[in-house]
């Protein structure tokens, strides 16, 4: 298969269910153009990609999940918009262009991350498709729990108090299991959940998608360190700058190329089981482990 | 009726639901320690009560909707927590306590901002009492607009940029009506959404809500002006230093006082209507009057 012009395909239905959502600016003006400031940035949209797999891969119609699925970015945005703050990460670039908070100011950033993490509550709720509102409920709940206290604040919160400390396994793991690893889960869940799919399959799902965001946070700790500013679309070697617990700090780059490559494999093993329709995903899988190569 | 005890007893069935849901500390306690402080400084859960009255107007059973009424004061809470940074308004001082930046530095103060919110839609999912799931999923999304973009984000927005500007009124009437009033209208109609309640009695309950809601904000400003700062727990006049639009600057303070008799009038006129039912909603409206005579 043709996985570059099938996410092509997938990034579309997204970018053009965002664009058509938020093409009415609504007051005040300011905060409408911080948002969307910051989720037209040029993201790959690859949360609502992996969710809309995860349902097709289940013989479901992604038309049908775009909302849910596209909710996933406007968290995974407002996510970005807060860390970037000067009192946390204190970043003034991201994907080549200036922070949120540099151009609209620390307040309205706030305001943009607070009105995106909402906002995403609302778009989870829109039914398109026929989904049972049971479904819906659980999907809600799951989300929120990975987003928040079971999943990316906890992680983020910890990596916050994590630095300028020693190299420590187990603080690493659980800053990326939660910070990065929990989303992505999130996102593998949604399909299954909104399928109503039985526990077997969506433990599947849950397993190939907390080896994805390990994988994912992996090639990304070794990509600040190996890859260029103009590539990055920010400073190179800025985790080290900030003494974060990455992978290649405590582990090595090769040590950490290794895991990535045995955590990818044991992720298309598990997902292989569901049969044929998980080929895009196996392929996802491979092609993630590749950018760090 | 005795409306003192009846709120004092809704207010501890509130408090023992959050007491018993924060109980366990998650990883990292510090992010528990920062959400907590905030959530357990006193305050008067203005909010799940009027949701609990709400519902309990319409026959409905309080301990069914326990949940929902309580994931308003993590939204409440998370917004006290943001105004109160140094880009916001940068206060210090929130009833008669340090606020949670200065205790807990501001990136952590952040967090526990969206870890509340995240929190708070996850709450919304608990169904402890039979309620149907269509009901749940038009109660998350009222909530998520009116907490949002259609409400207290979009009217803090507008709070900051409207600061040092002109006394405006129409700009006056968004904020207040947005940033206190929404949350406040979204209170009132969790009653008759979980009750499935028609059109007709919804609309009554927005009406009495909004009216409330500017009630509320209208006595807020006044007592900014007219308290001391030990009945108010930070410095009084506050506004005026920072010279934010209030009711008492646009159109004085009698003249505010005047406005606020007449929208309570309207409140219990229309909540009336419901029957007898509706008498502690009417005493309520009188109560939060007589605070700023």
């Amino acid at each position: 298969m043709d996985l570059k012009s099938y996410l092509e395909e997938k990034r579309r239905l997204v970018d053009s269910y965002l664009k058509g959502y938020f093409k009415t600016p609504f007051q005040p003006e300011r905060l409408h153009s911080a948002m969307t400031y910051s989720l037209f940035a040029g993201g790959k949209r690859i949360r609502p990609i992996l969710a809309l797999m995860s349902y097709e891969c289940l013989g479901g119609d992604p038309l049908k999940i775009l909302p849910q699925a596209s909710s996933l970015e406007l968290i995974h945005t407002y996510s970005l918009i807060h860390d970037d703050l000067p009192a946390m990460d204190n970043d003034d670039l991201r994907r080549g262009m200036p922070t949120n908070h540099k151009v609209f100011g620390e307040a309205m950033a706030i305001l943009a991350g607070d009105g995106l993490l909402t906002e995403a509550f609302h778009m989870l709720t829109i039914n398109h498709g026929g989904l049972s509102t049971n479904a819906l409920l659980n999907a809600i709940k799951d989300i929120a729990m990975r987003a928040g206290l079971s999943g990316m604040v906890a992680g983020q919160a910890q990596d916050i108090l994590s630095e300028d400390s020693e190299p420590d396994p187990e603080a690493l793991e659980f800053i990326h299991s939660n910070k990065t690893g929990a989303l992505i889960t999130a996102s593998l869940r949604l399909g299954p959940i909104l399928a109503e799919s039985d526990e077997n399959l969506l433990s599947l799902f849950t397993g190939y998608g907390e080896r994805l965001g390990m994988v994912f946070q992996i090639v990304d700790d070794i990509l600040d360190l190996t890859g260029s500013p103009e590539e990055m679309g920010k400073p190179s070697r800025s985790d080290e700058k900030k003494k974060k617990l990455t992978y290649p700090r405590v582990y090595g780059i090769e040590k950490s190329r290794e895991l990535a490559g045995r955590l990818v494999e044991e992720a298309v093993e598990l997902i292989s089981r569901i049969g044929p329709s998980s080929e895009p995903l196996k392929e996802m899988a491979l092609y993630l482990l590749k950018r760090s190569a």
